[in-house]
């Protein structure tokens, strides 16, 4: 499904003529569905999802939250927007090793969002629901006199113990640090949406696009890398942030060899007729792809569990510091490390 | 902790100076405490929460956002604004008879919008947990360029096939509408709120206005419920709505008398000086008390397990048809049955 239509950022007279259906309607019509493979949604009539976690296993939730205007443009396809929102969430739930169950929507529009626009926005999230193997719980739909908040608490299911944190723990010093992917592609990616880069190609550009717009969480990475990773977290806010998220709490310095940062053929084309777009590559965020902390003596386990790119260590040092290091081992700067919230 | 800071509406150049703590600085000293309860929360410096279930118990999970200038006023306090939101979450998890466990929030809110308004409404969340015994489990925190909205996603734990739906099931034709606590009185404070009423007593006022700001989740009530009733939801959109609801999902029509619905004196005193503020008390929403059918012969069981109100009955009839009576047994005819949400 395909639609122009936009989101208001403001009230608007037409707003009845516009949302015939009303609340209960949209959700009968266009959100009832994607909770019909979930018995514990109990068909979104309840006023909660109720449901059992088997004894062997934990519950692993995380909250991840979009606005128009900050994390999408108002006139962005909604299936995108929705695809997105569950993706990002679910790339939580990959970087705790778990198997997606089920998630809850907020999902808070402005007066007057035509029936069509919601109705696109569900087909985004049957999408990604289909893809991923996960089911809508519940939710909440309200209305804002200002741009669309959308947000989704998503739950998956993880065997006991079994989820690492982003604290590689006494090891830590050492530790190889790994990606799961190409890093910088949703920030390029930005780049194309919002103009102001070249293009060598037409087909690069779709696919950076892509990238942005519908990231892959890493879910069967995140599941083959129980047990074999120190600290494990998803790329969101930027390579070295997120780097330095996870040296923080894990007490050490890391270092990372750029020219080892994995590269698709699409950035590589960016980078050589723009090589000052490097730091958006590795700070721009948006990537999705998994960052972990693996003891050297069990890379080969992990690399033969699912294809990681060694990109950098950790080393003793002030606890989050991190530091870029180019092919001849010299400190690059950058103005930020990463997307930063406020 | 009081403050009049109201939260901005639009962006404002002066975002920067106003949190000088950043996310990462807000989350650690203000959020990272209302975590400290519940281990599985990380210490909020994680990717998700991570917890288990006991096998014996089934999750709860439900979702409620509040927008900005709909659900509450921008210059109300933030104190109270958070103690409402938790609060209205809780009450979806006492009404199918759950246990608290934790909570994951969004909070979106405008730039600029100052750390003591965030340490205001973290405050509000402590004094509500601290309250009704539960604890954050994470969340995301955003701007947005236009209201805040804030949504919160509670999780509770209930014995295995304990939690009642808004179903009564075969039994619903006969059974008995019941409800926790005195409605109207949420409704009436927003008169109060909004200006408009006349008011015998300030006391009174105060009374309503508080059972609007700060509504009590009926979570003792809901758990000596279970096993004892038939369907039990809570009251948000307003008494008839709601009822209709239950009606309708059960497959039978209901009727109230009115004479019977439990009111405050506070609610007693409005209605003698206004009566046209009745539609208020039955439509309008915010009591946050249950509603529960109970099948006559276990009514005295229910009654002695909790107080309990009897103000109506299913009968067989249209599903969702709701009548309102009066002393004489005359339909009473409202403009509308309660609040939407569109």
């Amino acid at each position: 499904m395909t639609t122009k239509t936009t989101i208001p950022t403001t009230n608007n007279a037409a707003a009845a003529a516009e949302t015939p259906l009303g609340e209960f309607g949209r959700i009968a019509r266009w959100f009832s569905p994607l909770a019909a493979g979930f018995p514990g949604a109990r068909g979104l009539t309840d006023d909660a999802a109720v449901f059992g976690v088997p004894a062997d296993m934990e519950l692993v939730v995380t909250t991840d939250a979009m606005a128009a205007g900050v994390h999408f443009l108002p006139d962005e396809s909604p299936a995108d927007i929705a695809y997105k929102l569950l993706a990002v969430n679910l790339s939580d739930l990959a970087a705790k090793g778990a198997e997606p169950l089920a998630y809850s929507l907020a999902l808070c529009l402005p007066k007057g969002t035509p029936d069509d626009w919601v109705a696109a926005f569900a087909a985004g999230l049957a999408e990604a629901q289909k893809r991923f193997g996960v089911a809508l719980s519940g939710g909440d739909s309200v209305s804002t006199r200002g741009p669309a908040v959308l947000s989704v608490t998503a739950m998956g299911l993880v065997p006991k113990g079994g989820a690492p944190s982003r604290n590689a723990g006494p090891d830590a010093p050492g530790a190889l640090i790994c990606v799961t992917g190409t890093i910088g592609d949703g920030a390029l990616g930005l780049g194309c949406a919002l103009g102001g880069l070249n293009w060598p190609d037409d087909g690069q550009r779709g696919y950076l696009l892509d990238r942005l717009r519908r990231p892959t969480p890493r879910l069967a990475a995140g599941r083959a890398l129980r047990g074999l990773v120190l600290a494990a977290m998803d790329i969101s806010d930027g390579l070295l942030a997120d780097l330095a998220h996870m040296a923080r709490t894990s007490g050490v310095a890391a270092e990372v060899d750029v020219a080892a940062v994995p590269l698709s053929p699409a950035a590589r084309a960016v980078l050589a007729a723009n090589p000052e777009r490097l730091a958006d590559v590795l700070t721009g965020g948006d990537d999705y792809e998994l960052l972990v902390a693996v003891a050297p003596e069990r890379l080969s386990a992990a690399q033969a569990a699912t294809p990681l790119a060694v990109i950098g260590r950790f080393v003793d040092g002030p606890a989050g510091r991190v530091t870029a290091l180019d092919a001849a081992g010299a400190p690059l700067v950058f103005p930020r490390l990463g997307w930063t919230h406020d």
